[in-house]
């Protein structure tokens, strides 16, 4: 690699300084200094993304980018945070300019609709990985868990689910599917560049009980909530938030919703008695939410459909782990 | 790979809650949650390590674990920083629990050691790579920094400069040196496990004027105490802290410590009025330190040996980049 990582990361990476006074100093030394404000708590987590796992390989830069980005950001939503910092782990096979540049302003894009600075990282030569981790404050004791759920709260997902799962079978070209151009890419633009609902997380501080995003699809994500809060849960399927194209297709209408991943959607709980509180919170929030289940203090995951339930073993071969 | 993250990081990774009264949430929801207490800044950095390119292919899992963690530690020393908590982003291309096993033995031996503790992390399919994401505590004020070298200023450097890049060659087999076993081992060992400085650059605080660690080669990691503080450096090689093994190699004496990276010591600046202070700091910390210049106020850096300069230029060729 011709150029030094340090060069590298100052041309494409480094932002004006200065507009977040709890910055102490920013990229350029061996490490990056903050300054956590009084009565807050910070909120921390690291997600890769690999070449040919996590995206295509002929991805585009911009895409690759906004995604890495964006499943970060869906962590402090899930968890209520406000997000303020980053640092960048990038792995390049080779030293493409074109293809930095383009990188870089997606990243910056999508960190500053959301107030974030990029305050260090590490480039190195391998194969193509993108690290990033990130950093959020949270009010002292206000941040959403998993392990919070009780018997007899109400289960809610944002938005849509299935649609990213729907996206990935276009890419794939899994599916034949007669699809207006509009709404190939709007489910395409929902697998590459999805939405962290980060109003919604913080809106949710003090009225959810628990919550996750919908990284690996509904199922295996209640279920996170499920056994970190040692309750199980009814879920009636046919309440899913599911697009109009998902529903008119056999099988899929139920099982994309609830076994693909890549939504990042918010599921939630939330006690009765807060309905009230949710409902005014969430007019302040530009984003729908579903009321799909509720809690129940018996182990396990029930699916019901118009009040039937479905057997969960028939979508055990549907589950992947990559 | 058939075992999800979840149940990955969990079993290697997970260590036992409640060491740390500042940790609110460790591993196991979408982010961990830490609290700063008052008066102190954090002090956050990354690294990665590609496999085939910071570390040879075959090396042992427990080797790659050390030095992955080592290496970020080495920045927290350079900043004068307490380390205190670390994300993991380990990319895998297959599940090997033989593997994972050593790795986290050593991973957690040496965090232990310095009473890190795993709070988050991402393990993902793909090439191996490890990223570690490392965070420290510092009085507010007193992080130690590149760009606060001031003319008439000291340059120190501790340990032995070179080892490591030895070390490399003999890895490589460079270099026809007929070793004592022991001595190998020795130079092997810098090179894969290196020690950092942390109980000296804790000690540097309100003493050194700037600090760096040395991972690049002196002439690069001082050059960006110099460029970060707008200043120049003479520098004696004779001074220069080198192993008698690599004293008696021509021009490997000098280009050896100048040139080769990866020994993680610190180089650091003193004002001459404090060297009261810096000795008595010293003598608490288990870590010879040599004095080996001087910073100018005239840009550039200088090399003197026995007061005839050297040509930098000549010097050039054998300067890296990965």
């Amino acid at each position: 690699m011709a150029l030094s990582e340090f060069e590298l990361i100052a041309r494409y990476f480094q932002c004006a300084p200065g507009h977040d006074a709890n910055i102490e100093l920013g990229i350029g030394d061996d490490a990056a200094v903050v300054n956590v404000p009084p009565g807050h708590s910070l909120v921390m987590s690291l997600d890769t993304l690999v070449s040919g796992i996590h995206f295509p390989e002929d991805s585009a830069a911009a895409d690759i980018a906004y995604k890495a980005l964006a499943v970060n950001l869906s962590d402090m939503a899930a968890m209520g945070a406000r997000p303020n910092w980053l640092l960048l782990g990038l792995t390049l096979p080779q030293v493409d300019e074109a293809w930095l540049g383009a990188f870089s302003r997606s990243l910056k894009g999508l960190a500053d609709e959301h107030g974030l600075a990029l305050i260090g990282g590490d480039t190195t030569h391998g194969p193509l990985t993108v690290t990033v981790q990130i950093n959020g404050l949270v009010p002292r004791g206000e941040a959403l868990r998993r392990s919070g759920a009780r018997p007899g709260e109400l289960i809610y997902v944002s938005g849509q689910l299935g649609d990213a799962g729907l996206g990935l079978k276009l890419e794939l070209q899994q599916l034949e599917l007669d699809l207006p151009l509009a709404r190939c890419d709007y489910f395409l633009r929902r697998l590459r560049r999805p939405t962290p609902r980060l109003a919604l997380g913080q809106a949710l501080r003090g009225v959810a009980g628990a919550a996750i995003d919908v990284s690996d699809g509904l199922l295996a994500d209640l279920g996170h909530i499920l056994d970190a809060s040692g309750v199980g849960a009814v879920v009636d399927v046919e309440r899913l938030p599911v697009a109009q194209e998902i529903m008119g297709l056999p099988d899929e209408w139920w099982r994309l919703p609830l076994c693909s991943g890549d939504d990042y959607e918010l599921c939630f709980t939330v006690p009765p008695e807060k309905g009230g509180l949710l409902e005014e919170r969430l007019k302040e929030v530009d984003c729908p939410c579903r009321c799909i289940g509720r809690i129940e203090s018996k182990n396990g995951l029930k699916l019901l459909h118009y009040g039937r339930e479905i057997e969960t073993e028939t979508l055990k071969g549907y589950l992947h782990f990559d």
